[in-house]
């Protein structure tokens, strides 16, 4: 192997995603001929205390709290940004004027506006970017995406999607920024993941029907005054994709009981998929073709036959965890960054994203169907 | 036990659903302490061939083709319609008009004008009535309104439902009464089920918005000639609950592989049900109750804790099958003849249905939310 | 449908299985075509109450105390047999005798010589006999049964078979007749079951080595008494059959949690079947026939191609229930009585279930393997 | 963080093993505090091309094809071994002899003999050894190990172990060194694994009863010659625990279509665990003491509850590795090298292992029971 270029990385933030994505790094490195030699230069942090911490325990050269100047240092090549998420327009921004390559964590911003803005913005400076659809990289929801597009389940009639967790089921759960109109609700946290994955699996939505409802109208903040909550815990949506299929999703965080139930269910007219994020190395395939009295939904367990499983395990069964969809993440960016391939989830996604969010809450709110635009 | 007095039985119609029903009476006599002795009268069919097999098959005394003559045989005390949907609504007040309970199998009628004729008929002359949806008479689906009604998921927050077979997802299957607007469509035919669970559980539905699409627009007849389809192959509904409860039900008779996706899921702020028909003697609980790191949807399997299963076995996880629901079903219509119990499913609550049916209908011909009448 | 003659029951014992048998009778009255027209003539029973009580809640015309006068009574045709097991012998005896065709619950006999008495006199006397090994009149165990035997896995390599149950777990329950050494322990009671099966799926047993194991040691009979349990709670065995696979099953009458674990995996050299009585309208196939990347095991849902399913329900995924098996296990005696095929399991077949068991209890006594007599 | 020394790796062998140790270093190193910095010195293959690219790939700073000079190089800490079994004891010696840590994947050594050679070696040179049965890492092994000691089941009295693969299931599968005796068959090459788990979850072995079968008797090597298997496909055991416990496990390397079966039920006398490596982020839990009418299996999953899954992620259900089983693995080890805990599975558990297999042949070969030396 020829000695490859370092890409030098700056990462903003160290709570659950950025040490998911440090993770994703480090596989990463180990599992994939990746074009770049990743090399963890600088993290950044408004704690000062957790910004050495982080780079201490995750490999870091350097720490600071001053991500403005970590965006703009010569030295850094690809800023990546796990802060709170109405930071990041702000954040990518910079690094994109300042020509890096921009990793960020979904959703990409509040509004649909802001993201489109973002996505102008790095195509104008010609910087790749990545935004964070970690389900959309595991090796059996690429096999689904496959399959529906060779037409192993003929053709598609009707999708069920559904992206439920209960982290906000506790009413006496605290006030947070995500509770915040800016924040979003439930279908701009997690509803996006059930869109993007409808939209990688079955093409462009064209129309959508959606119900957003709020269940607990109030919470406490940090000082313990009464905030009301105007972001959904639940939304839903009826689903028109350009293919000709109908389909709906759900997404809830007030759904107790359930840590990550990402499925989904696509029917076609020769056979079907059933998934689970809660079992996500397994994927159920039903065919018409096998013979009568002997079909059923098959239990495919991901393999090294389902690429790129075999990347990180020779063996079938094995199974591949959460961080390393991240490395796989990581390593479909790299590879578009050294223009290997197309951007797998760019600015351009991250905005199409947000712009079906918009679409579902403005849906909901006038309880109309709405048109989707720029498919 | 005294001698207790016959309930004559008068039978129209001998395909699935009627011999489920004897299946039903004659599992039902065993397991029971009914309040009748049954008495499988006259079998009646539009076939006379069909109609002596069934006799000799079934163990009725007498066969016929002349389902007026039967409903107002003196010797008869119950009509039990399970002939094509289209037929349900005159020989129901025919039968009543005779003064005989009458047990008819679900749709009640076409039309929720019609279903509501039936109803009014029925209680004008004061005779029970039962509408088979017996799918409610499983012991878990008791259990699991018991267990919401009683508090032990807390406040229910969301409901998502779905009724998916593939018994229509053959695009070269023939055209049939089912695919008549008088037959109803997927939603008519079996989103019915999914409205009368989610009723059953959570109570009155009071607004809602509909979803319906024809998938396959054409199929052939028997003459061979390409007849339009216009009935709903799938259906969808948004729900609100009068208990302040949102959900979403899902009605799918082109889904490829589903034999009986009759499934539930229903969220509270202290715990969660899931349930799928696929496997009807499981119920899976989640409680915040259980301990930190203990927790988890436990897979409850059906016995006799959970009335009316030991009346069919008294040691747990031996399983009841379908028709044993059926038997659950006649055993609750004959002790509401009786008068020891309100009407478990009748002619109202059928017409109940139907006028959910037909909000879905009208919410999706029009795009619109609807507000459910009469709850 | 040619008039039938009668088959006129005299019902021993009202219990569980007294009961079981009853709704297996009517059950398949309905479903099937029978040669006979079953009359429910007799029920015995110690208790006169208990028998008063079965014959008008079952639909016996007549009620007795005296299973002798029953057994010889020229009304009779078949005795059935459901009284404890130290009882099966003597009955069955008197009953084929009396040239009755006896149906006897198993275990046929405690000793395998009182079952092979029992089967030579039904031999001698002509009549037809069944034991109850109602879970291989599973359509889906016969499924499995049929596919090894064609080929479609392939050679069988290797077996896994188990039976348990918690009926026995808690110490503090009661010292039972099950306790006696001639009640025969863990495994003669459920490991008879996990014999007949691995048999009926893959042939002769020749050679095993028994493990049991007395786990409770004393239990409290009825008078308050400290009674030591001699027989096994948990039993084991390594098995070789003729056909030159090799296996193992357990049986466990303590094994907390399980109520009807009677499980088996076949493994072959070009597929594999899972089974769980857990799920019994279920059974799992792997193929290695299938395409690469798509194999797995595939949850095949008992449906009408899976005969006799069909006789109870015309759509698949619909399940029977356990009392549905006795049915079937009903109308395969009926036609082995109506000499239209041969004794489905008789008592020949009982008496080498009681071998097998004896052949695991003597292996277990002196720690070596053995020979098993007679296949 | 202070600074911490560094401990430098000499990895040998870069297969399957060599591929998935270096994923666990790379995981461990951002997931833990580790005591040391993990440095990736040499990499030692046979092949100096292999050797190489897996320096290159993996990240080792050299190369190698003389493992002796490396295992002696005083810049080495650590030796590694993941080379072929009938290497590791060669390897590990002049490991121990030159005064290094030694990790060595399963088995240790075909012979009990050897291992404990090797066991005492380390000992007596003050080495800190580590065996790879990374199996065991599993927080939720973990958990089911912390649920059984702290009584939550009751007194265990029955165990059912399995590891079924299907690595060697196709007859034209070529002959291999693990077909060799010194390569020890299905049960040294899994069953291995059956058994740590079974000894680390309800300690040890004392007595066992040993049935091994050489299914495919003959394959072809890399010369097409026919060459005799003697090693069994798959082997079973009877067990009797020191706690009083017995139970039974299988090791099956022919079991068609099973890619990751290592699973265990264990049974108390107030609960019951099932787990399956096939979703090893699950495990199932029975409790006696749920409420009558709500008892079930439920499924755990794993969070951050069941250390250390926290420290790859803090929200639960995300799902772990296999890798990251290795990443744990490396964590304790490092540990105890640190002088901060005893080997979590050192040289003298690998030759415990060693000698359970032992007695598991001996005992299949004479047909008789065996008492398990040293326990």
């Amino acid at each position: 192997m020829a000695e490859r270029p370092p890409l030098r990385i700056g990462l903003i933030g160290t709570g659950f995603m950025g040490r998911a994505h440090v993770f994703g790094f480090a596989a990463a490195a180990k599992a994939f001929a990746l074009p770049y030699r990743i090399e963890l230069h600088t993290v950044a942090d408004v704690s000062e205390a957790a910004a050495r911490a982080a780079a201490a325990q995750l490999g870091f050269r350097h720490a600071t709290t001053d991500w403005r100047a970590m965006v703009s240092d010569p030295e850094i090549d690809l800023v990546d940004i796990t802060a709170p998420n109405a930071l990041h327009r702000e954040m990518a921004l910079a690094a994109i004027a300042a020509g890096k390559h921009v990793y960020c964590e979904k959703p990409l911003a509040p509004l649909a506006a802001e993201a489109r803005e973002m996505a102008e913005a790095a195509a104008a400076r010609g910087v790749v970017t990545q935004v964070g659809f970690n389900y959309l990289c595991n090796p059996l929801v690429n096999l689904a995406r496959q399959m529906i597009a060779d037409g192993e389940l003929g053709t598609i009639t009707t999708y069920r999607g559904v992206h439920a967790e209960d982290y906000m089921a506790d009413p006496a759960g605290p006030f947070t920024f995500r509770h915040d109109p800016a924040g979003g609700g439930a279908f701009a946290d997690i509803g996006s993941h059930a869109l993007a994955t409808a939209e990688a699996l079955l093409g462009p939505i064209t129309r959508l029907m959606g119900d957003c409802v709020t269940v607990i109208g109030t919470r406490k903040d940090a000082s313990g005054a009464e905030r009301p909550v105007k972001v959904d815990d639940v939304g839903r949506a009826f689903l028109r994709f350009a293919s000709g299929a109908s389909g709906s999703i759900e997404a809830n965080w007030i759904a107790t009981g359930r840590k990550m139930q990402h499925d989904f269910e696509v029917y076609g007219t020769r056979g079907a998929l059933c998934f689970s994020q809660e079992r996500f190395n397994e994927l159920h395939f039903y065919s018409t073709a096998d013979a009568a009295g002997r079909r059923g939904f098959r239990r495919i367990e991901a393999g090294p036959e389902h690429a790129p499983y075999g990347a990180f395990c020779p063996a079938p069964g094995h199974q591949l965890g959460f961080n390393e969809l991240k490395a796989i993440e990581v390593a479909g960016y790299l590879d578009a960054i050294a223009g290997k391939c197309a951007e797998p989830f760019g600015f351009a996604a991250g905005h199409r994203v947000q712009t079906l969010v918009e679409c579902v809450h403005a849906s909901a709110r006038d309880g109309a169907w709405v048109d989707v635009p720029g498919h």
